[in-house]
């Protein structure tokens, strides 16, 4: 018997995929206040493409409205040509403002904006030429949401994208918060997609007949992220647990509520606790003594960080709270720029004497 | 011109491997009071042969005495020539007493002592073989330690083994002390070698002329332990970060501290808080809104741990955390064996009325 004809064969189909993205992005947009602007973080690869079709598709129903910022590196030679591209899918999805930015990224210094067309001139510092392009980028979408009064700027982040950065982290291992990965919200940025796998992601463009942009850089094995993606993370995926990316971006989750939760005890606790002395401040003896190590650490990483703008690694840290916890009257701990010192029940940071 | 015949040519070397573990040993042990005794858990593989040299010779310059416990687990035909062998060893490097103990490992149950030349009857829950050798090693150390009156347990686990025990916590992705590794003190065990590479434990054997037992388990790819010693670690150090090893032994110490502060914090506060209901307890509403995640979803947990026996995921947990955090009038959340509530700016944990 014939079947009869499917009416809804020309229209795009709800597949799991695509509900799967939309959920997210009701779930991580629904406390927007009505009629304000989301601008979606757009650069024609899957991930945002995906982000940009669901907001397009929800943002009506919540009441609200979505854009779409394209940032142009110039990275590449056709790399105009790819962000027109990308404008012209924002458009078909109905988001609206969408504004292409053509950045100019350049090695060592800062990002600022320039004249002219091209309004952010980023340079690389320790990060190199990606470095450069995600300061850049995010220079260029803090002045656009500014520019459009946007309440909420959106980053296709995927939970592989996630598994990526805490691993990366874990390389640094430089604390939990190193290994917290990327927020779902923060400030104005949020991450509606966190929880979704790439592979989802793919899939909901292709479902809906979008075809995204494949970054050249995504292949390139010299950035340690491509070396994760591509031949890391499967390999731990075969031979160490077929469900690390989702225990992964557990960790990450888990590690970065107790890093906000012991990091915003030390903030209050510092204004009750640290005191002003001769060429700097100090702590008491018996705060450090009487508190766990992590409370302990933290807080001698906040004074040299909030006092003297010092960064103290593991083993500074270790070796300032030792004249706490093994004290058999040693002299000054001397770090970088600053002196520690113990006296009269107290941990004295000052200024070292011998910094011009 | 012919070289002087060297006079320390037939005495053993100091080398720079055994100066480390020495040192090591002398760190882990300084606080031990003067003439009690210091078991080594010896297997004959280089890092407790290693840590049985260091500990020999550090112990009588320490005031201590040093002994061995040497567990045969039976599971392979040579173990027992293994044991005598590891036990020579340890004569050899002065330690006194020696105790070879011979124990069964089966599947599926507890660790028990049995009667007879065998002491200790292991068998694996969801560990496998692997697990319960692990269940019998140390219910064999404990009895050891106690008759002995031991003050001490020492353990040969190395940098190598905190970086793959945290790999394999990252595996399961179940919180911050999952990925804690293992402590350098815990009870009565500790670990002095937790700090230094594997590669320097055997040159130190090496150096002294000691040769170690190969356990053929450590070459059987179907432990993860071995995939992640073999493949994955070595693979992380080419590809992701040459000192990855240190960094993830860096984390663990990090993770470790924060979960003992927050684990801590809790267990006061639960004190405090948790209040009897009909059925079972009940936390007030408002506290747990109050407090930041960390504090909330640890609270969450040790009700239904310490009330009710069960180990939440964190998926159950968030669960029940939206009961405070997306409150909208919803129904009980239904656990295993637990029902959770709120009413009354109560959240109302009770044994679940479908359980028989």
């Amino acid at each position: 018997m014939p079947s009869e004809p499917d009416p809804d064969a020309r229209r795009p189909r709800l597949t799991p995929a695509v509900a799967d993205t939309r959920r997210a992005v009701r779930e991580s947009l629904g406390d927007l206040p009505a009629g304000s602007l989301a601008l979606v973080a757009l650069s024609g690869g899957p991930d945002s493409l995906a982000l940009a079709a669901a907001a397009g598709f929800e943002a009506p129903r919540l009441g609200l409205r979505v854009g779409a910022m394209i940032v142009d590196h110039g990275l590449q030679p056709d790399s105009g040509a790819v962000a027109e591209r990308a404008a012209l899918s924002a458009r078909a999805l109905g988001l609206d403002p969408i504004q292409v930015e053509r950045v100019r990224v350049e090695q060592f210094g800062g990002a600022t904006p320039v004249g002219g067309d091209e309004h952010i001139r980023a340079t690389g510092g320790a990060g190199g030429p990606e470095g450069a392009a995600r300061e850049a980028r995010y220079a260029a979408l803090e002045v656009a949401a500014v520019e459009h009064n946007a309440a909420a700027v959106l980053l296709g982040h995927s939970l592989d994208d996630q598994a990526e950065t805490v691993l990366l982290g874990l390389a640094r291992g430089s604390g939990t918060l190193s290994i917290a990965g990327m927020a779902a919200v923060a400030g104005l940025y949020r991450r509606p997609l966190l929880g979704l796998r790439r592979a989802v992601l793919a899939q909901a463009c292709a479902d809906q007949g979008l075809e995204p942009w494949t970054d050249p850089h995504n292949s390139d094995e010299r950035f340690a992220r491509v070396r994760v993606r591509r031949s890391i993370l499967p390999l731990l995926e075969r031979d160490l647990d077929a469900g690390i990316v989702e225990a992964l971006a557990r960790t990450a989750a888990i590690a970065r509520e107790d890093a906000e939760a012991l990091d915003h005890m030390v903030d209050e606790i510092a204004e009750e606790v640290v005191e002003l002395a001769e060429g700097g401040c100090a702590v008491p003896v018996a705060w450090l003594a009487a508190n766990p190590a992590a409370l302990r650490h933290r807080l001698i990483r906040l004074v040299a960080r909030a006092e003297f703008g010092v960064a103290l690694s593991r083993v500074q840290t270790l070796e300032v709270a030792r004249l706490v916890t093994d004290w058999h009257g040693q002299g000054p701990v001397h770090l970088p720029s600053i002196r520690v010192e113990r006296a009269a029940g107290l941990i004295v940071f000052a200024l070292a004497p011998d910094r011009s």
